[in-house]
């Protein structure tokens, strides 16, 4: 029952390709995994047993060698796919079937991922939420809004998941859940086929089980990625913590100063990072682009069924309408004027330290805590990646943030590899993905 | 039969909403045109007057309310649509059946438009180009790769059609058909359900019969968009070559050097505007991450059905293979770095005139020239609108490039109104765009 408990997508593939296993092994497995706990994560929207079967069944016949050969997956369900619904959790939506896959859809089946299912997100990746209970704790939010492929995830459903990002979609449920999690740089991945939240800000974004599963798959997703190289040394990092560090509890930061500690003591250097005081405004920048974005992309959705949407996209709404449309021009002119300046903050470093989320995750399924250690880089469409710490038995768990400079992403992976293995073999090595 | 020929969208969805004329009248007018050329014209790739006239006869009986009621609209055939095939122009789509609208065309059938049915564009809104004929010559281009809905504006099938620009899409063609067009800002749009070419490019575009059109489809299309003040006075221009003045054939120069003396006889003042020598590599810039970025939004296809792209896509595909990620940063980086000085120099003015083409339409369907003048602004999401110039009886038409500073676009709506207005006033009237 447990045999694939500690394997990652990387090592899963490379066993089907070399006939180690079978796909179908592997995706019975994963089948008992979501039959012993679903009835209590709800990770799943639609979820047919019998059609992952037939996935498998057809790798297994034609002999699959894509990258990710019978290797399952969840899909957010703000994805567009032709084998299941795409009801982005609204009402509005309860009969949407596309015609088409997504584009990191197709890929994903054109490398050989068995499509486990769609996976719980937020009413259209926004605030409002889902049933999905974080496996860690079944009375705590998995967070949001990539909520069921973050809990399927840390209850071991499937090695690998998509998720999304426009504030902190990916990164939270990867810090409240302990999981790997990369979101790439602004504009890399396709969104074809992604129901836009907040244009400027919306990314592709996936979960692992280690840090070369999130290489594996940026090279599946990313036509052209560069290969890494994993002989490369990192010796310089900065730790940035952001205007927001008040909001940081205090477990949360003693976790995060250790891994310093563990990294320091490895022989990497690790500089405080001061950022200019004009960096304070991007948090309430990013909040209101968002608003503005958000109100514009769920126009039509506003018009058509005003009494099928949320309370919490209704005062988004209501926020964008009291906003100007010069306030919005402002803040993205501010957001432009920055990105070169941090740009030369980051040059320094082969990479940014933080936090990725400031407590556990909170208690109660309604609401999922603030995104702000997240949207932060987000308004510069920085790559992100969480690694979880570790932590005693029982424990909830601490994710630390790895910000690369734009496009930055495969010097990044590479960063967060060396970083990963210096933690897990520190005082606080990190921890397993799954409960 | 050529009652509404002179009436813009803004006129006819007047009429309609005081009960001048009704939907069905104005829709049997536009289908009576379309029965008469599009034989010749070929604009449409997926027509049926039956769905035509079913959308009227709906409207007439709810006494549609909308900023649209009863305009006829052409759709090009990257959008997705519900009561349409969306097939890019490429064989792999030919059954393709949208479970949904794109969010412009939901918003335009909110507004009471009359969808008249799907135009033709190149594949995928790239290089390869379909049969569509421009209506002022037969054997030009009518410019791509918003071929379909030019040459049917031109045509006169419908008052407004949507279109798409990457690097000149919606420009290119409305210079050599001699249409109103308006490319706003960068990422002011939803493109959700338009299939992604560059998606730091793409951009959502339409066309109209006056200035006034194009300001009322900023009202549908963006929802917030703010109301033109049609009193303001603006008398500062600048006028950019820019590096590729050299590819201006000689007769162009001179009717848009005409258009600046117009308004300088008329008391505004057009100063040159000379960009420092680094902007002359936005050119090339934009081609790499165009390749670079199609590249990837087009890799899936690539896989599945190599043998069903053209050659034009394939050597986007080759020249993207031997571009370095390195080379595609340092491009981005460029354009990045270029903003800021770009945006200083667009201060003084209140818009910068320029070229749409560097030519009139040329000859042949398979090659549409160069859109240099159009990917220039569009490397830095600039919103742009083509005023078509006078023309002597029988010459092909010729487009003034009007460009704004970034999310100026409502700015930049009323100048290209007051601009318009003195070229109609002008020794160089502007032309009607239908022939």
């Amino acid at each position: 029952m447990h045999k694939f408990e500690k394997s990652d997508a990387t090592s899963l593939s490379e066993m089907v390709l070399a006939d180690i296993v079978s796909a179908d092994t592997v995706t019975e497995y994963f089948l008992d995994c979501v039959e012993l706990r679903e009835q209590s994560i709800k990770a799943f929207v639609s979820f047919d047993p019998s059609r992952v079967r037939a996935q498998a069944a057809q790798l297994k016949k034609s002999h699959a060698k894509g990258l990710l050969a019978g290797v399952p997956v969840g899909i957010k369900d703000n994805y567009d796919t032709m084998d299941h619904p795409t009801r982005f959790y609204s009402p509005i939506y309860d009969d949407n079937c596309p015609s088409r896959d997504a584009h990191v859809v197709s890929l994903l089946r054109q490398a050989g991922a068995v499509i486990m299912g769609k996976t719980h997100t937020t009413e259209f990746a926004y605030m409002h939420t889902g049933p999905t209970r974080n496996p860690h704790d079944l009375d705590r939010t998995p967070g949001s809004s990539s909520a069921g492929s973050a809990a399927g995830m840390a209850a071991g459903f499937f090695p690998i998941a998509l998720g999304t990002q426009t504030a902190g979609s990916l990164i939270k449920p990867a810090s409240y859940c302990g999981l790997y999690a990369f979101k790439p740089s602004y504009g890399l991945v396709s969104l074809e086929g992604v129901k836009p939240l907040a244009p400027s800000f919306d990314t592709v974004g996936w979960y692992g089980r280690s840090v070369r599963d999130l290489a594996l798959m940026a090279q599946v997703l990313i036509p052209g990625f560069p290969k890494l190289n994993h002989e490369r040394n990192f010796r310089s990092f900065g730790f940035c913590r952001t205007a927001r560090w008040d909001q940081i509890d205090e477990d949360v930061a003693k976790a995060l100063e250790a891994a310093v500690e563990d990294l320091r003591s490895a022989g990497h250097q690790v500089s405080e990072v001061l950022l200019p005081e004009e960096f304070a405004a991007v948090f309430d920048d990013h909040l209101l682009i968002n608003d503005c974005e958000g109100a514009r992309s769920f126009s039509k959705e506003l018009k058509m069924h005003p009494d099928k949407l949320s309370v919490e996209l209704l005062a988004m709404f209501e926020r964008a309408r009291l906003t100007t449309w010069e306030q919005e021009s402002a803040a993205k002119r501010r957001l432009a004027r920055l990105a070169p300046v941090l740009e030369e903050i980051f040059r320094p470093f082969d990479a940014v330290l933080g936090a990725s989320c400031g407590s556990v995750a909170p208690l109660g399924l309604e609401v999922t805590g603030p995104s702000d250690f997240c949207k932060f880089w987000m308004a510069f469409g920085l790559p992100q990646i969480n690694i979880p710490l570790g932590r005693p038995a029982g424990a909830l768990p601490v994710g630390l943030q790895v910000v690369g400079g734009f496009r930055s992403d495969c010097h990044l992976l590479q960063a967060a590899e060396q970083i990963d293995a210096v933690l897990r073999n520190g005082k606080h090595s990190a921890t397993s993905t799954i409960v």
